[in-house]
């Protein structure tokens, strides 16, 4: 067998269509290409890749349907080609049998789109995982992850040898229960939580949007590429896909491609027990174009022609609705439930074997199979080689341009950034951390040329406009300010996909503190996924008043600091924000949230952009060796409080050191013995303040301390009879600072 | 101005529309109404209230678009209707302005279906907002709130009086800045958080459907009323809604009718900039019915047309598109995100005043408006009667069935419940929590006539089919086990609304642990608004193993302690997750969360009912005095390493006192003198396990004890080998304890 049997794309257009096992579809070439194509988002052509000639194209033409195409984007003798897909499905199948657990039904009903966007479609360079200009894979219905993996294995990454999938989900594997981003070079996201990933596509081709128009030139295109998941019916039912399924259809992002697997069948049984809409009239509502392949177990060219027609749709996604069977191939578990998520059991693996005529043993990848895979290590070398020739091209056409793009590709931030951070003293204008903010926001969006984002329709009180730049949107790309709508969830998972996307971007985005509990699932996954998104969080306590506790955040400080890998801020002035900005910048693999006011807050004496990158510090002493009579601690709108009680206690003679917790995480970094110097352990009276719940400072107070906080739901009123109601005042500080001393 | 000015319902069909103010339409009576309607939903008819005799109604009949019809439910002279509905634009006006807070928008652009909804069309009793069997509203669109409570005000609620309007966003004050159930009698469930409202809607017709299906019978028809809901853009942009909205159309809720208020603005300003999907289409594709009605500022006979078209289409939920202008009547501001959020200011509302030609000072009620208005407290008073009457009928003749729906309307529970809670001795078979409360469930569902609920698609993981019932379905309402899909924001919220439709209904539902982060907007809901939902929450920690960090919490249980009104329960064993049943049932003001293992666990020596209902209870000890060498404390699957870490120690001649903490709040509750006999302040030697954050335990174990637990995201790999390498094992809790004492 030879190890690349492609037709050029001519031939195949106009032979007739190979014989194929099992399929049912009966196709003839009738159609016209003379107007047809121009894939223009295939701009190189290595030996094996050949594309039509880039023409204009008009929507009106569009009109192929898949189930009557023959053409093949790249034929290859259809015998290999089964061989091949019935290879990603034993590798799953054995995969699962070994590890006696995982989820042997979606590969094998998946394993033909699988194949053919692996070894037909996509571009990508299986030795550099990292390739800028590759093509993007997302597996939403993640627990499907054994068909990635088998993908990858086939195409020659280095991540997924035969040793790592006789070790799926093992201790140590390099191949886990679901794809992770960060254990995997080669999976772009992490999913398995369902509609997570959908949801980071979108954002990939966010990315790919917006970069492709800052960036390419009428000569030089040089970001082009497309972004292809798989979901299931468990992602469709999630409300986030309908949310950036919503966005994705607004924004027009014409090079996402998603392939809903269609195979009727969920956890609980058929899904026609919890989900009878009509999906395809839903996508087109949300303004997607719309493809159904009726026979995604078989019909080979029927995906090949939905992809051509969904690449030649420019202007919306596409959404290929295939109808597959899950765990195709076992004879008596295949269409039902029980192939989802167990192990087939050696029985049913030795009936599937029979079924589909494999006569390997388990994890074998037949010579020919191997061999026809095998091209892809020099054609993806070759692309890279081809990108990196047209990059230096460009580089010294558009240096000033190809700069910024070089930063966004590699994450190496400009010199000297973080002199952009503006200070602070206390004579500055008392003011809003929510409003300083967005004087560091707009700050970083100068100097930074991967820093973008918006909020979730509340851009007018998160204060999260760019000033410079216009709206993303269908026809102006180029610009930096999202606008995400109200759809929190969506807006954190697209975050987590630009940010994956390219080490340089850095998105941020923004919602009321209390709206963290709508989109905490993507929180969760960019915290996991080292994605580091920046949630600019406002109204971040009883401090925004009147709309009442419905809107404020009592617990989210205590939720997000038990969270691993996010770090929560929550800044006391314009020198904090600034600071907690100048962290959140740097730490591109840890996801940072700020908690900002919606009420003016001076600028306090002793917070620096330094302190706050230390997590706690002080802000003022008035003793000697390290043992005043009392701490106090603050954070965010608070602080100004624990500085009015110390004002307080000294007036009474007292020794008082404040400290501003402004992130707990920070400060569990350092040293024990700047610990030490800050809440040196012979000093026990210690009180802190937070209008927020108590739940863990006991860590910080002591047993012998007092946590001053909120221990129950807000109320509707003006913020500052809130306060006093709830005791959250310099009087009660002082109160407890000499109970405690 | 007569009290009472209704035409009858004959009359109404057969008249020309009435001269309305500013109206657009032009309507002429042209439709047939021989076979029509059939409003068997409005059983009572008091001296104002007429309806058309009951016949059959079949689908197909009914093409009559709200555009073209000008039949009236309760027709009115237009000149009252008109002052009345600038009377509520006027109460919302004026009590924004005084408050100088809030949103006086949506107020003003839906008073006239508010008006119809209150004045016209829903049953409901204002001196007894809980009567059964009324109508309920939600305000999805939460922010409104002035809508709901100027309607609350006219109808006569005693919630709602001038001197509250007056108190609007005030500390004290009645009516809160979003609506709240537990503030304001007549508002049914706590909005303001968007899509939450729509969800409970969803909840509430669920309710009504169900308990409409097992007791109405053919000669008594004592479950019937309708849910009516209104929600904005903001809603339809949140997933939530589409998962709710999904399953609406999915169980056919033909009573539950939504009204869209499309006013093309949201806070960031016209919709088009990230809204530009087709609602409608989408609707359409989830299995609703869809009705338009163009001028929803003055349409009123349209509004009327769309309400008695959607409640004749009896197997679909309807959603009214209604477009309108936000801020109608406002010159300068109508139609602008202006006048969202904010007070219009002393210019523009006189500006308003005089556009809309209102002489009267703020908060003034017109004497006609208070006479139109008044008939609706006797009417009420009427209505109840009547349906007390005809349950008194009913109870004679179905006497059993009587005594279920009564237990279910008064949230009294049947004597003895309790006793059938299982009890397990150490000789019991080793199970999972999961099994163990899949007894529990089971067992609670043959007594507790209000007790339902489901998963979201992974019953047969979480262990929660009720056995003894079948699925509720659209053509089985009557049915127990609820089918939710893989939407688990929206399952949350719809518990919330079955929770607050009666008292004595207990909803339970289930997920993954983990995925609490995708419904946690739901859940505070639910403590906030004190709904007794149970969160049936398994696969609670690295002990499902395989899955990995995408599956395992972490921060999960940190998380619920640090909220308020929820009970946060890690079972350790059979008696414990009894006990934390016993308790949640009992707790119909605060939900629970039962955090259960996939893993199989021992039933241990000492554990009980009654200890788990304290919260935190010893287990074992082998010491005198209250004084331990040590204290070791475990939480759910950990208790068990607890205790063979405690046989350890004793081997070794140390007193061992080994603690369950199945729920941190309820130990929280308890006397200081039961909490000294538990972990007496003298015995500082104490060491917690738990496989989860150790976030917050330094309350309980304090400054020289030790939290051994996960301060780092899980791993794919088999339980115990997780468990061994992040050292939750009981040979770590040996050594700390050494270390500690």
């Amino acid at each position: 067998m030879a190890s690349s049997s492609s037709l050029t794309l001519s031939q195949a257009i106009f032979s007739p269509s190979l014989p194929r096992h099992g399929s049912s579809s009966s196709s003839s070439p009738s159609l016209s290409f003379s107007t047809f194509s121009g894939l223009k988002s295939t701009p190189f052509t290595s030996s094996h890749r050949r594309i039509l000639p880039s023409t204009t194209v008009t929507k009106q033409q569009f009109t192929v349907r898949a189930s009557a195409a023959v053409e093949t984007l790249e034929k290859t003798d259809a015998a290999i080609v089964e061989k091949s897909v019935n290879t990603i499905r034993f590798l799953a199948i054995d995969a699962v049998e070994k590890a006696n657990s995982g989820h042997p039904g979606l590969p094998m009903g998946c394993a033909p789109m699988g194949h053919i966007l692996y070894d037909e479609v996509m571009k990508y360079n299986p030795k550099n995982p990292y390739w800028f200009n590759r093509d993007r894979f997302v597996l939403s219905a993640g627990h499907g992850c054994m068909l990635q993996y088998a993908l990858l294995h086939l195409a020659g990454y280095d991540s997924v040898q035969e040793d790592d999938l006789k070790s799926f989900r093992q201790w140590g594997s390099r191949i886990p229960g679901h794809p992770e981003n960060f254990e995997t070079p080669g999976v772009e996201v992490t999913t398995g939580p369902l509609g997570q990933g959908i949801a980071n596509a979108v954002g990939l081709a966010v990315a790919e949007k917006h970069l492709a128009a800052r960036f390419n030139k009428p000569d030089a295109e040089i970001v082009d590429h497309y972004t292809y998941v798989i979901l299931g019916d468990g992602c469709q039912m999630e409300g986030i896909s309908n949310e950036v399924c919503s966005l994705a259809g607004h924004w027009g992002l014409g090079k996402l491609i998603a392939f809903y697997d269609d195979n009727h069948i969920s956890i609980d049984g058929d899904t026609e027990i919890a989900f009878t809409e009509d999906v395809s009239a839903r996508f087109e509502s949300l303004g997607w174009h719309v493809i159904w392949v009726k026979n995604g177990n078989t019909g080979y060219d029927e995906i090949r022609a939905a992809i051509k027609e969904a690449k030649a749709v420019k202007d919306k996604p596409t959404m290929i609705k295939i109808t597959t069977t899950i765990g195709f191939g076992s004879p008596n578990k295949a269409n039902s439930y029980s192939v989802h998520g167990s192990a087939l059991g050696a029985k049913e693996v030795e009936a599937t074997r029979n079924n589909l005529g494999w006569p390997y043993e388990p994890f074998h990848v037949p010579e020919d199979v191997k061999s026809h895979w095998s091209r892809h290590t020099p054609e993806g070398a070759a692309l890279e080689t081809e990108w990196n020739a047209k990059f230096a091209e460009y580089e010294k056409k558009y240096a000033e341009e190809a700069a910024d793009l070089k930063s966004i590709i590699t994450g190496e931030l400009p010199a000297g950034w973080e002199k952009a951070l503006p200070t602070y003293t206390p004579e500055s204008p008392a003011d809003a951390t929510r409003n300083l903010s967005q004087q560091n926001l707009n700050a970083l969006a100068k100097v930074l040329p991967g820093f973008l984002g918006g909020s979730a329709d509340l851009a007018s009180s998160n204060m999260t406009l760019l000033k410079m730049f216009g709206d993303f949107q269908k026809n102006t790309p180029e610009e930096r300010n999202l606008r995400f709508g109200v759809r929190e969830h969506g807006m954190g998972a697209i975050c987590n996909g630009i940010a994956l996307h390219s080490p340089g971007l850095i998105p941020y985005c923004a919602t009321f503190f209390v709206f963290t509990d709508y989109m905490r699932g993507a929180m969760r996954i960019s915290a996991l996924s080292e994605a580091g998104v920046i949630y600019v969080m406002t109204h971040d306590s009883i401090g925004l008043g009147e709309d009442g506790p419905t809107h404020q955040p009592i617990e989210h400080l205590a939720s997000f600091r038990a969270m691993p890998n996010i770090l929560m801020f929550r800044p006391a002035d314009g020198n904090e924000t600034a600071g907690a900005y100048k962290v959140a910048v740097l730490k591109r693999k840890t996801p940072s949230i700020l908690a900002l006011s919606r009420q003016k807050l001076p600028q306090l004496a002793g917070t620096s952009i330094e302190g706050a990158a230390k997590g706690g510090y002080i802000v003022s002493d008035n003793s000697s060796g390290n043992k005043p009579d009392v701490i106090l601690i603050g954070t965010g709108s608070e602080l100004e409080i624990a500085v009015k009680a110390a004002e307080e206690l000294k007036k009474e003679g007292k020794t008082v050191r404040v400290v501003s917790f402004v992130c707990w995480e920070l400060y569990d970094e350092q040293s024990a013995e700047y610990k030490e110097s800050v809440l040196p352990s012979s000093v026990t009276a210690r009180v802190s303040i937070e209008a927020g719940s108590t739940f863990g400072w006991q860590k910080f107070v002591g047993d012998k301390g007092k946590a001053i906080g909120i221990d129950r739901f807000g109320a509707s009123a003006p913020a500052d009879k809130i306060y006093k109601e709830f005791g959250i005042t310099a009087e009660a500080v002082v109160a407890a600072a000499k109970q405690v001393s």
